[in-house]
Formats: structure tokens, C-alpha cells, sequence
């Protein structure tokens, strides 16, 4: 999983790293012009694309706003077989 | 914050606790009636949260359906003053 640079069109694969990390990535890409940006995260790392949402809205891109929240399941394969990890996706647009 | 009982109706606040308790007081709420549950969490939570609404879609009551997801930030007085910690309200109801 790209960890910044998120491969499809405008998402950021929000991983372990700092938040303002991410902030900045998305920051970046409204910058170019991208009308929607797709915050994407699985297990512990949900927790960090919350945040990071909460710190764009609050105090970079006041008038960015959550326009879906989904979430998910998927199924990892791991040394000691498949195990489920939740996911999160977090679109972001302008009002 | 109240662990597992929520103090408002029908609203189970996410800790640290294993996901397995939360689960088990939403069936709880599930089974003695309640239409809606709501999970709250915090921070850190937040992940457990989310790992909470799919372990209940996924495996336990599949007729449930997350009906939203809010985020939100809170302000929080700590020791070295004022930190603000993300916050997430999943609403869990019945198809």
C-alpha cells in the first residue's frame, strides 16, 4: 500500500506516519485542483485518517467537508493464515 | 467516559477494551429492543470502533446496517493544556 502517494486518482493511503505528513499530501492535491480527495486507512491506522480529516477541516481547508464516510472489511492474508481488517474511506470535497 | 454502558440511551462508548466487549453490549441492546445503537469513540478508539460496526455486520447481526458516521473534534483539558482529539459516532440500525 503506497503509503502518501495514493496510486489511483487523488487518494491518500493514510499508514503510520505523521498526520501532518498526510495533511500536507491532500493539501497538495486540492492545490492541483482536485475537486475530491479520498482519505483511505485500515486497522489502527483509521484512527490517523480521522484525524487527519479533523485537522484539514479545522485548520487548513476550512471549507473542505466530509462528503461520505464508508466502511469496510477485508480479508489479509498473514503467516498464520487469512485474518479480517477494517477499513475506512474518507471523501473529502468542497462545499 | 463510561466503558461499556452507554449513559445516554442506546450509546456504547468504544475504549480499549478487547472488541468483543463492545460487541457484546450492542447485541445486548440489540436483543432487548433498542432500534438504533450508537458507538462513540475517541482517538485511539476510533479504530476499535470501526472494528466493532464490522464484526457485528460481518458476523453477528447482518441485518444491521450503519445508518452514519459522524466525525467531530473535541477539546480535551490535559496536563500541558488544551489538545484537541478526533472523535467518531457510528449509528447502527436495523434494515
Amino acid at each position: 500500500m503506497a503509503e502518501l502517494k495514493g496510486n489511483d486518482e487523488n487518494v491518500v493511503f493514510v499508514g503510520d506516519k505523521p498526520v501532518m505528513n498526510y495533511v500536507q499530501a491532500v493539501v497538495t492535491q486540492i492545490g492541483e485542483g482536485a475537486e475530491e480527495v479520498v482519505l483511505k486507512a485500515r486497522g489502527r491506522a483509521i484512527s490517523g485518517a480521522v484525524d487527519v480529516a479533523e485537522v484539514l477541516r479545522n485548520r487548513f481547508l476550512q471549507d473542505l467537508s466530509i462528503e461520505s464516510i464508508e466502511t469496510g472489511t477485508e480479508k489479509l492474508e498473514g503467516e498464520s493464515g487469512t485474518v479480517n481488517v477494517s477499513t475506512i474511506s474518507i471523501s473529502l470535497g468542497r462545499r
